[in-house]
């Protein structure tokens, strides 16, 4: 038997193989239940991470799993005790659907060159609208600063990056990549339905509305979005 | 004879096969000829953008090519006119590195295990490390308004992320990913090496400054900077 001690001061050393996702209820955390959920991937052991209390993702056990202090975290452990810890949303993705999406039904395997567009929109999601979004809900929503100057740019910002989901949605047939719902899409999901703390209002985006409220109505995601 | 025509007003259409790169010296620029300049990459048509009297990167043709509206693009056409067309530097230079870098002097192959640590710091780099300074350089050296708030919020935020790579760097001896400069490193060091518009000295951070230091000593890095 073999245990893997991975510094959590909560829940003591699991035994190999198993997958542990370190994480909550926030738009990042909900990428990652809702593609899980979907792929019927039930057998992880899912840690919640106290954020507001105790800020457990400061503590120095987890900044060794991930330096940047930030979750989700994903361990994987193999029955030899071998193990991978991942962090970045987008690469958590990658990683569970070359994994667990064997039939490739959210996903697109390395050598389709759908995996480039993927990818491409992927990295829009984390590097483009997942920053911008965050800055506009503080700005509008949660910061103790009025900060006119602030709120404007980043919203500003935030109305740009809808309206290039919305012409890319445009011309490709209601979907971020190929002709279904995709990991990229996933991702950008949970951001999306949470615009009321950027004081936007999806009704300006209306090929975006249609593509979020399709996503909301299907089951799995309904569930994950409750986690 | 095949041509492909990008609608590219300045310069015509190009003859099959061919790599089209439409960048400028940008830090984001600069990622992309630092990793061509290091693969001795250089049958490629550099299309410069001009960024700021004309605003290329906002004309309909442009956007075509790519949807948020902006530069590096990498255009590239096999000898039967299939193109394929990449935006976001992350990818760009994965791709880069899969199709040119095939002795994976500066990068890792989807096989090897810290092909994942490579897209982890990529990542890191893109959706954390880009945007901050971005925003840094914005509000502490470019922004018209005097906004006292978020030049602290941004360059706060951008101290902390310099602290994740003197970490990373310190645990991993002294490069982001495995035991050599990679495709990682390569996204990060146009953006360090323009600390000064942050308001930060590396000075606080010796182990990245080290890092920074023989990186930029080298020759191809060099020449590739002053494109």
């Amino acid at each position: 038997m073999v245990k893997v001690d991975e510094g959590d001061p909560k829940y003591g050393p699991l035994e190999a193989p198993y997958t542990k996702l370190y994480s909550f209820g926030t738009s990042n955390g909900k990428k990652i239940f809702i593609l899980l959920r979907l792929l019927g991937k039930e057998d992880y052991f899912y840690r919640p991470m106290d954020m507001e209390v105790e800020m457990e993702q400061k503590q120095s056990w987890f900044i060794k799993l991930n330096p940047n202090g930030r979750f989700p975290v994903l361990s994987e452990v193999d029955s030899n005790g071998k193990q991978i810890i991942l962090h970045e949303t987008g690469v958590i993705s990658q990683w569970i659907a070359d994994k667990y999406d064997v039939e490739r039904k959210y996903s697109y395997n390395h050598d389709d060159p759908l995996w480039w567009e993927q990818s491409q929109w992927l990295t829009f999601q984390v590097a483009s609208h997942s920053p911008i979004q965050g800055q506009t809900h503080h700005f509008q929503s949660f910061s103790d600063v009025d900060d006119e100057y602030g709120k404007k740019r980043f919203q500003d910002e935030l109305k740009r990056i809808y309206d290039v989901y919305e012409k890319r949605l445009t011309i490709n047939n209601g979907w971020l990549v190929g002709d279904h719902l995709n990991i990229a899409d996933i991702n950008a999901f949970p951001w999306v339905s949470r615009c009321e703390f950027a004081k936007i209002s999806l009704d300006e985006f209306p090929i975006l509305k249609k593509w979020h409220d399709k996503i909301a109505a299907i089951p799995e995601v309904q569930e994950a979005m409750l986690i």
